[in-house]
């Protein structure tokens, strides 16, 4: 899905949720696991009470990676199911990835050939040729982390150098020559809050995802007021606070609930 | 296994070499291919030939995963493989995983309880709440990036903060915060030859996973020169250079060939 189809989504659905498919069999309805793929029912029932709420669904891989070769059959069949029913919505694979050149094309052409999905999020801190293999894939997109979260990016992403710039800024800086807004974006917490305004004088015009509204407490007025662009390049995820929201047999349509009532915020703040 | 149990291992095989199991179905011998699982029937035959001289295996999940699920089941069956056959050798999942805490914590779910491998490489970039999950697992081990084996390290390990200090030494001072030399390692490229001595001064004891000898180019005798402690304090990897260097029915004999000369360098170097 190229950066136009992006926008148009965007504007059509009046929304720029992600929802976030991290699926832990342990937290799922009881009444599910006697299903025989209890992860692949329940994101099933998610993406079909969601998809008119949002624009991308982001399954992390350690979620299915943790349910061994059962997790990675669940994750198989689940993009499947979102590639034939609902190819209009983007597929992010959170996956942080990142390794030396030779490593990171056999992640490629395990994202991007044959799973298929639209975007892999990678970790910068082995540079350019760690992340460069990503880009070879028309088409495809690359999405960097730059300023995560959680309490842990004060450890080394604030850090500054002798000029004071800051490590996610170099990181911002730098990746720039690697690839254009029409390949490349990036992963910036929620929980930044007006951080937003110094990753904008960076990266004006590239699309940022963000994690850490709901569960881990951003605030999405917040993320607007200071990081939204003309075109929106914001795509915000939730994933604890919707498709957890309840465990009973009503979880879906609760799920619903909440992914609309955030997308209903996202409207008026489009408008805006 | 302990780091006590690691360095009798070294002493009584006078090797610290690691075998790389970076299996491409791309580059394995012709004549397996005809086999049930051809990356299982390679890494099978690499483990029994190369055993004696090594004292671990490294599989890298970049050539796993873009298997699929196939991919998933060979790596399941070379692990239990191992386990079954080998129990003295230690095994590293290389990854390069890191997350938020409650991602990290499937990701150690994954590794530590269904894989059960010894030990996982992570990436740093997220900071501390990324890493400690996977402390929780007694007697396994984290193995955190510092100063990788590639170019791309250049672009942001190196760079010095106001006080002249680069983002490996921060990353290797602040990460000894979170876990001793009994639990924590550090992944060091072969090709950084001198900064080995610069890597000692922060961590004098901690054992180094050191990639980036044969096919990268890294000198085993530097690594020593300024790396190696009075418990040797290495481990050194590699994989192209052993496992690809004959690629017909005897790939398995070269492979042995392979590990045995470098096992007598390091028996040389170890009673220097």
């Amino acid at each position: 899905m190229d950066r136009q189809e992006l926008i148009s989504q965007i504007k059509e659905k009046r929304s720029f949720l992600c929802v976030g498919l991290d699926t832990d069999i342990k937290k799922i309805p009881q009444h599910l696991l006697s299903s025989d793929d209890p992860v692949y029912t329940f994101n099933k029932a998610i993406i079909d009470a969601t998809a008119p709420y949002c624009i991308a669904y982001k399954p992390n891989l350690a979620f299915y990676e943790c349910g061994g070769l059962d997790g990675w059959k669940s994750l198989d069949k689940t993009i499947r199911y979102l590639q034939t029913n609902y190819p209009h919505h983007f597929i992010i694979a959170d996956a942080k990835r990142g390794d030396i050149g030779n490593t990171s094309k056999m992640y490629a052409r395990c994202f991007f050939e044959e799973m298929g999905v639209d975007a892999l999020t990678v970790a910068p801190y082995m540079g350019e040729d760690s992340v460069t293999p990503f880009l070879e894939y028309p088409g495809k997109w690359v999405i960097v982390l730059a300023l995560t979260s959680n309490k842990g990016s004060q450890d080394f992403q604030l850090t500054k150098d002798s000029e004071g710039e800051r490590l996610f800024e170099k990181v911002l800086k730098k990746s720039q020559q690697w690839a254009d807004a029409d390949r490349m974006m990036y992963v910036v917490g929620a929980t930044q809050g007006k951080m937003f305004e110094d990753i904008r004088k960076v990266v004006p015009d590239h699309f940022l995802l963000v994690p850490g509204i709901g569960a881990q407490g951003g605030s999405l007025e917040e993320v607007c007021k200071y990081g939204m662009t003309k075109d929106c390049g914001l795509i915000v995820n939730s994933s604890r606070a919707i498709i957890y929201a309840d465990n009973t047999e009503r979880f879906a349509e609760v799920a619903a609930e909440k992914a609309k009532e955030v997308q209903q915020q996202m409207a008026a703040l489009l408008k805006e």
